[in-house]
Order: C-alpha cells, then structure tokens, then sequence
C-alpha cells in the first residue's frame, strides 16, 4: 500500500505531539491529528512501547510513525501537545511543556477539578500544584469561549462529559435538586491492559457495576453541576458492558419545581440548537449511533412518577476523550471548531 | 446420536405439557421439563410451529418431541401445564386447563396483577376475568408456602423477579421511600422476532434504554413492594445489551432512617440464608456467572451520599422465567424446590 | 446539532443517486457520497422505505435526506447512479438509467458475469439481457485501465473481491492448479431482514458454514481467475462469524510449481506495490485491521506441506461492495481514485 | 445460598483429584467432577492460585473447594486425577501419579504422540520419556475398548478431536488422499492470559488466522488419520473468531476414489450410529448448538467440483478438552459413558 502521507491542506496551524500514544486515547488522538488538514503530527511517544511502530500496535489506525521515547529537554519547534497519561503521571509532563511554552491538551484527570484536597483525597499527591487550578476545564459546549485563549486544557473523560452534557439544561437552570447517575460504558473505557478482568472471555456476555462505594468522577460531575447552578449530591455508578467503544448514562433527576416532558424537550432543544456535535433526539439513545463519531446524542423525557430522565450516548474514546481533546485544541488554535472530526 | 430418553427417575410426579413452547421461554422450559428426573413431557405444543420437532427449533436443547397444535378438549392425562403465551394470550388457554384439572404454572402477566383496572390499562381486555385475581404470584422466595398448595401460579418474568429480590429484605422492613431501578437485559428477553432491531447488527455493539415514558413493569413491582411493606413509587427504566441471556439490575433506594452498608449486608444474609437459588455476593453480580443457571446473585452496599444500591443479577430465561417455573411446578407438586434445576 | 452539509469543495464533478439506499449498502454508498468532497448526493431513493428520513434509518450514517421512490422517467440533471438493489431486480433499472445516459456503478451480481447461461443458472432469468456483457467489471486493482471509461460498472460483492486480490498475484503468473476458499463473513454480508436466522440471539455465540453444496459466488470467481490466467476449479465455502462488519477469506492453494514462502511474499509485494487501497501485511490479517475502511489487507506464505496460503481481509460493506463503488465512480469520473474514502 | 454438596449417589466410585484447576479445563473439569453423581472431587490444585477459593475465580461453576498447591507425596486415597497443566509441564507430574497408582487422565500433549522426536521438535525436550509412549489416546469414539483397561490417558485437545471425528469415517475406509483443515476457535482455546492479544478490545468484531507456517496439532492429526487407515498430508490453518467457546472445523478432503453425497452420508451414519455423543446432521453444523455441551455434530456432503466437505462442531473446553476427559474416566472406571455429561 503507498504511504499516505498527511492530508495537510497548506502549511499547518500547528506542529502537534501526542504523548502517551501507546494507550487507547493516546492513539486515537494521534489517528485524528495525522488525518488533521491543518495539524502536523510530529511526533508520537511512549515508554513502554518506544521504538514501535504505531501502526504495527494500532493497525487500524494507519498512522505510520515510530513511537519515541518524550524527551521534555528537546520539544522546540511542537506548538501543541495531546498528553495521554495515566492520572497522577500527567502532571509533571504538562508543568514541563507548559513551561516550554507549549500548549497543553491533559486528556487525564489532573487539572479538572479545582479543589486540590478533593484531587488529593481520590488521586494521592498532585504532581505539579503551582499549575493545579490554572487549567480550563475542557467540555467545549460549556467553555467554549475560555477555551478559545486557554494554554492548558483539562479535558473531561467520559463519565463526566456524558453526565454533565445529559443534565446541562437542567443545571443551568438550577433546578436539579437529586441526581441518580447509571453510567454505562465499553470495555475500551478501562484502558489496556487490565489482565484476567478484561480478557475476552471475562467480559463476553457479562455485565456489572463497579466502584459502587464511590468513583472518583462523582466529584468532578458535582464540582461542574454546581458551577452550573444547581449545588446537588450525585449518586454516580458506572457499569462495564460487553462492547467495544461506547458511553451510555441514565440520568434519573429531581427537580425543584414540576417541568413536563414538553417543556423538557423544549429546554434541551434551545440549549443545544446549533451546536456541532450535540443532537438532542426523538428517543431514548444507542451506542451504536455515536460510535467512532465525536457527537454526543442526547434524549430527556418525564416519566409516570415525575422524575426528568435524561439519556446520553457518546464514543468514550472520540467525545469522551481525544475527539474532544482536539476539539478543544481546534479552538485553542483558532481553527474551525470542527476541523478533522467529520 | 443415539435417541436420549428422558432421564425418569421412576414413575414421573407428574405428565407435563408445555404450551408455547416454540418461543424462547417455552423451548427452555419443555428441555427442563425434559431433563426433569421426576416430570414427564408428554407434549410441546406451538400454533406457529406444529409439524416441527422442537430439537430442529432449538437443537441446543436436545428435545426429540414434534410440536403439536394444542387441543384443549383432549388434555387428559395430563397433570400439569406450563404456559408460555404472549400477554393477553395466556388467560383463555390458562382458564380452559384450569377447568380441565389441570395445574397451571402460567409464565404471562395475565394473573400477576392483583387489580383489574391496572392490567387492564397496560394490557387490555382480559381472557379469562373470572379467574383474575386466582393466582398465587410466583416468586418462589416469597409466596413458598402459598405455592405449595396452589392450582394456578403466575410467575413473574425477569424485571419484577430481579428487581423484587433486590429490593425484598429493605421492602419488607418497610425502609423503603424512594426506588429508581435501572435494569438491563439481554437480548433474549425481546423473544423470538422483532424485525430489524433486534437483528445481529443493529444490536451487535449497542445498547440502549426502552419505554422509557412507563413501563408495564413498574406497577407489578410496586404491587411487590407494597406486598412487602414498603408502597413506594418506582421509577423504572428497562435496557437492552448486546448479550444473548442475562437480567441485571442496579437500584438506587432511599430509606426512612438511614442505614449502615454493615447493616444492609448482614439483613440480606440474614434473609437470603438457606436459599436454594439466592446468593448474597460479595461485589457487584455479573451476569456471566448466573448465565444458564436458575441462580439469582444480590449485593447491597451504600453509596458515599448515603443512597443504599441493591443489585441483582439473574438469567432472564431461567430465574426470570422458565427456571422460576419449575422452581414453582416442584413446590406445587410436593417435590424438592430444587429438582431438575442443577 | 447543525445541520451539516455536504463537504463539497467547489462544483460538484457529479451529481449521484443512489437507488437502493434503505439495505446495508446503499445506506453506507449514499453516506460515502454525502460525505465525498467531490460529489453531490441528489437523491436516495428505496420502495420499502419511501418517506423516511435515511438518518432515521441510519442514525450513524448522518445523510439527513429523506428516501423518495425512485422515478425513471425523472433522472435529467443526474450524471450518475450507485444502485443498491438485489440481484435479479437490478438488471432493468439500470437499463433505464444507462438509457438515460446516467453513469451507473450496479453493486448487483447482473452484471458481472460473462456467461449468459451461467448467470441464469444461479440467478433465474437477466432482466436487461441487450445490456449482458456490457459492464466492466469493478475489482478496481485488476480493471483500472477498463473502468476510466466505462460507462456501467458491475462491482463485484465481498466474497469474489476478498478471494480474487487474494489469489491474484498467482493467477496471473498462471500458478494455480487447485484452490480451496474458506471465507468468512460478519452478519451484514447476509442483508437486511433474514428473519430468524439473524436474529442477534441466533447469531450471538455462533459460527457455521452455509450453501456448501454450491454458491453462486464460485463462477464468478473462476471466472475471473480464468480471466488473469489460472483456468482453475474453485471449491468455495461461505461461512457466517458472530461479528458486524468484515470478510477474510483463508485460500488454500497448490500451485504448477513449486513457490517459496519468500518468492510468494515478493511476488505479492510487486504486484501490489503503490495500491492505496491493498496492504501486504506481515502476519494473517484480522478483520478488526480494516473495519470501516476501504483498505484490503493481504497475507502469503507456505505451509509445511506445500500449499500456499493466502488470506484478505475487508471489510465487507466497503471495499466488499459501496467503498469500492465509489472507488470505481472516481475513476468514471476522472477524479482520483481514493478521493472521499479516506 | 445453602452450600450445595455434591450429588454423589451413593459410595463414588472414585475420588478424584483436578490439578491445574485453574485454567479454563481445569476449573471445568472440577465442576464436571463436582456435579458428577459417582465421582467424588476431593482436591483442586493450583500452583500460581493456590489459597483462592475456585468459585470465587469461576463463580458460574460454584465448585466450594479451595485450590491447595499439589503434594505428590501426599496422594494417598486418591483413585484418579485429571491434569490440566501446560503442554510440557504434565509429563513429570503425570509419571508420579502414575508411581503413586493414581489413574491419570491428562489433557496436555504429553502422551499423544507416538513418535518421541516429533513430540521433541514441537514441543521440546519430554519431561517423563520413560512413560512417552504409555497413554492410551483419548479419542473415545476410536479407542474405546483401550480406554476401558488404560491407566494412562492422553486426552486430545479441540483441534484434533474435532478434526479427527469429522474425517474418521473416511480415513478408516483409507479413501483420503488430501485434507485441508480450516479449524475456528472460540477465545477460550487460548487459555487464561494472553495479555493485550486477547484483550476483549482485541478480539471484539475481529477474526484472523494463526500460526499459518504450522501448528503443532498437524502431525497428531495425520498420526490418527494415519492410524485409521488413511496416511494423508494435512494443511491445518487454525483461526480465532469472536466468541467464547467452539470449535468449527471445515475440511476439505479429495478421496482415492469418487463418493457422491448420498454415500458419505450413508457412511457417516452409519459409523455414528449409537454413538451418544455425536450427532450426524442434515446441514453445516453451527458453534451454538453444541455450547456447554458434550456433544460433536458432524456434517460430510460433497461439493460441485467433488471435494468432499467434512464439518465438526463441538465446545472447545467440554468434547475437546474437560468433557471427553471425564467421558474417558468413566470408562477407565467402568462406569456408564455419559455419567455426569449430560
């Protein structure tokens, strides 16, 4: 097969690296800049996979460098860089690129929330606290305009970006007063690696909660709700599912006053029109329907007893993570929010 | 392959006739009845499917025997009936055996409500009035006395089976205020046909939730949890995954004082124990391990926000149908609850 | 969400139906050419499903046209048609459309034979037989040259493209003397509708083979190995693997002379070097390696015993059928060739 | 739940050890022994789960012992054992079961060979060369009569109990002439571990082939064919499909001299006849008919070009592994066939 060279559509907006490009999101972010028509993708890195071919690990994604070992003393000439690792590892590595002037989209946890004993309590010490707090939390449809200036982006993952999108209109209102979380997702949601849990075998045909005594992304979605105006404790359990690529949540809210269905609907359909990759649908949403896409579908509804029921389906590795991330670094670099995710 | 006969354990307890048994819970309910040491199948009959041997339907099940048209007036000799109709269907068939003699383990909703008002709502007219309200509801765990005497049981099918269990030791307590269930089930639970959505590729990688608006369901549940002790509204919200057989479902239950996770462990052990089929397990069920199995798996924790989750995990065709079936036909028959289901 | 338009970039080159739209591959044809930067997708056209939004049919494919019934006698300002429809019913819409001076690429069989007799044999009587004979046959790798100028193109199905780039490069040298192939397809090869048999349950957990006394797909691919200069007899068997998407034939091959793993590999390496759509990989090729692109991934060597093995693998809905449509529209139109498929 | 005792009918007939309980044959094989009503399971051993409970490593078979690391010199009461180690690693925990009187049944491949350089150039040096010869080869339905008296046997694994029952009607008759073996696995084939290869996120919606230079299974397959009257070459092509359990082989096969359909057929039934474990079909065998299950079904028909075609579905862990390994214990201790399989 010839060599397909980058679709670089005239000189690039930005000379890109993806650190971390071994793992799941890491890769993918890699996919989307090499296929970028305004980014150039420079470089690819990993420790444990240094010296591989990405495309020898990921062959789907057709992306034809060597893995490298990141050297933080040698990124002269990256304007931007995607960091893909572990929460709690991130840290140090972004405090590095930042102070080589380079713009940092963290697809990990360690700038997203803004209380520092709260970081603490769910992720042990914070790896560079002089940065901690100076990063804009990454779910574009809700910090767009900060994010267009931003240097650091923390980016959301994929419980917190399909909880917070799915209750949004409703949070905005301050009306949410209980909110019940059952948080659905694929087996790419927990990483590689994983050993005997995530064998094939393992998860065919299986199906189960997790980290049901507390998940370290309920604070997160309770810090984001509140800053949307509705200061309201969440009961956050996600499930694994036998699939691939795939975030679903059930919302099961309550309200400080009674809304219909109707006014619901209308609600998420004003909050939402226009946006590129929100559809607000006629139904309850599959897995399928968003798979390898950046949109995130979103359904609200009212059901017999009075509670608002708010769906939400995304990719977990495209809107719940590095799809995101671009879409995120698009706007940073002042390219067309939309740019390489169609 | 040598022609396998029954495996009779002496003369049988009891003739059995399976009706329905072309969809997914008849089939499985004739192979148990088939490997049953103490039950005879004497007949598997199908409206759609006379004329074919249920083995050439259902080769997994290894069942020799030709389904027949039903023949209502010519039912003697038979002692005992399980009735795999549709909703609605059932009642008219089930009233006729009845009023042949025989005992009838019905697997529809058509005796599972106790108000006529309510089925009629969320079902329609109903066959058989008369004998409305006659049936001993199945859910062996609770009704086992009642059952041991009765002459028609309805069995309740897998949402109201996994969700009543879960709930059960906090309901009967009458602890219960506020219940949101979030079930999810394999594809199996649809039935036979469906069309296109419930073709391999529109499910294969999807998931997603369904009548969402209500559910008819709900008002069995809450008939249940009233029974118990705790009449509380219920939200209720069924999803489909991409998996062939399996019922899990999370429940998010505020209680009338608060309770410690050490105390909601130790009033589920106490209550399940010595339960033939109920497993009081220590981490949340997964559905592999109850597949092909009559064994329902609970688990009971309290989330940080003080919410108690109850989860269970069942295989819809057997605990949540025909398994459940038999467990009921063994008390109504004097035998071990147990029998056939190992 | 925005709507979102079409990406086309400047006048179109063409302006393109596709007849068909509602099954598994005109769906994913009228997706490629909404999305084709070069092309403008006019109208989708379905008998079953007029009225019909096709992102209400295909929520992922996103080509937000309603299906229309397609009108012969109303085709002026079209330049070319993708049709869609199954073999047998293709043959006189595309006489009307190519009457109608309208490019056509036919994904049907009725056009790819050569043998009238043969063709009746396995398909019943052709309803276009002036127009028999008359397609270039669309395996874009063997026909480029044919297919810059051809007016109708019959583009062959997964089963005869994976098995004819799999045994291509021996063809032409005239090496082959006997060859098996064991190919291997996820669920949508088998179409929409299939009732029963594709129901996710049946097909959940299942592997078989299927038409193994004869598949009309053997001629046709003797007839074009034939056609590069191997006249060889075919044993081809079919089989149906509990995945969505992919097509990976395994060929077992004995050869006029002796060939060595590394003579094989070379010559296979020549024959496809610059290609952008093949791929001579290194190991036995996965279906996950090419889903949901155009690409074909090709592996050769030599077992212990003599024979050469051959495998590829596609994806079954693209480069198996719409992907390589377009691929061959491109070149009707003298666009390049892996414009809008990348 | 009320711990469940085994369901020993009587005295058993034996006691039995499992060793390497936990691995996928092991742990199967203890709960076969488990269930089974004339054995009695008295200890499963695990060197790297030594101290585990096994149903909390594989809850769905609800065995209740605890791994304990095997003691060989502490054996005593122990009748029989089955062992289920790596190939390679059985041979001198076999020999000292042996010395110590114990029956064994080993699944490795230890004792299938006959020819000791063969075993060495595949598998390496023999760990216990003064028994390699000794096993009886566990192929029930062909060495039935041996099996009743062996003290030694060698189970064969999936791929060439599969092939083998497939071919066996027509190697006996010495009719074979050239065989292609295109063998297909369920994940589950490959054993625990595996790491990223067999991550569910690698192997969901993919299938390829493997080890296509040669397959240490090749030459136990041709010994057998041998043996039973027909010394052919064989090409074995394994390959790995998405599902958990099954084993589908499609042979391909030229015979000495012509034999239409109606004759292979013929043939087959009449060899299978009375057989309880293998099952001639009328169409191309599929993966989930035989799921959890003993049972082989063979299919043999003769395509257009005049290959026979010869397919075998069985599971994997069950006729190809635990099942046809307890199926052999029962003979060697006189007991019926199927005790404890069906």
């Amino acid at each position: 097969m010839a060599e397909v060279a980058q679709p670089l559509d005239g000189a690039p907006a930005a000379r890109v690296l993806v650190a971390g490009a071994s793992g799941f999101t890491g890769a993918l972010a890699a996919q989307i800049v090499w296929r970028h028509p305004k980014l150039e993708l420079v470089a690819v890195t990993s420790r444990s996979d240094a010296g591989t071919r990405l495309d020898a690990l990921y062959p789907r994604y057709r992306v034809p460098l060597e893995l490298t070992e990141l050297e933080l003393d040698r990124v002269e000439g990256i304007d931007a860089a995607i960091v893909a690792y572990p929460h709690g590892a991130a840290a140090p590595t972004v405090a590095a690129l930042r102070a080589a002037g380079v713009l940092v989209v963290d697809l990990s946890a360690d700038f997203r929330l803004r209380d520092l004993a709260t970081y603490e309590r769910w992720y042990g010490e914070h790896g560079a606290p002089d940065l901690f707090g100076e990063g804009v939390y990454g779910l574009t449809e809700l910090y767009r305009e900060e994010l267009r200036t931003a240097k650091l982006v923390a980016t959301p993952g994929c419980y917190p970006t399909a909880s917070v999108l799915a209750l949004a209109p409703l949070a905005e209102r301050g009306l949410l007063t209980d909110v019940v979380i059952d948080a659905k997702q694929g087996v790419s949601g927990a990483g590689r690696g994983g050993g005997d849990a995530m064998h094939y075998v393992s998860m065919d045909e299986n199906a189960f909660a997790y980290k049901t005594e507390g998940h370290r992304h309920r604070p997160e979605i309770e810090q984001e709700l509140t800053a949307l105006g509705s200061p309201v404790p969440v009961t956050f359990v996600p499930h694994l599912l036998p699939l691939d690529q795939g975030e679903l949540t059930s919302c099961y809210a309550q309200t400080s006053e009674p809304i219909s269905k109707e006014e619901a609907q209308a609600l998420y359909r004003a909050r939402y029109e226009g946006e590129p990759f929100i559809r607000v649908v006629d139904g309850p949403p599959g897995l399928r329907d968003v798979r390898d896409s950046n949109v995130c579908h979103v359904y609200v509804t009212v059901e017999e007893r009075g509670r608002v029921l708010a769906f939400s389906a995304i990719d977990n590795l495209w809107k719940g993570a590095s799809g995101q991330g671009v879409q995120n670094l698009n706007l940073m670099l002042g390219l067309n929010e939309t740019e390489g995710l169609q």
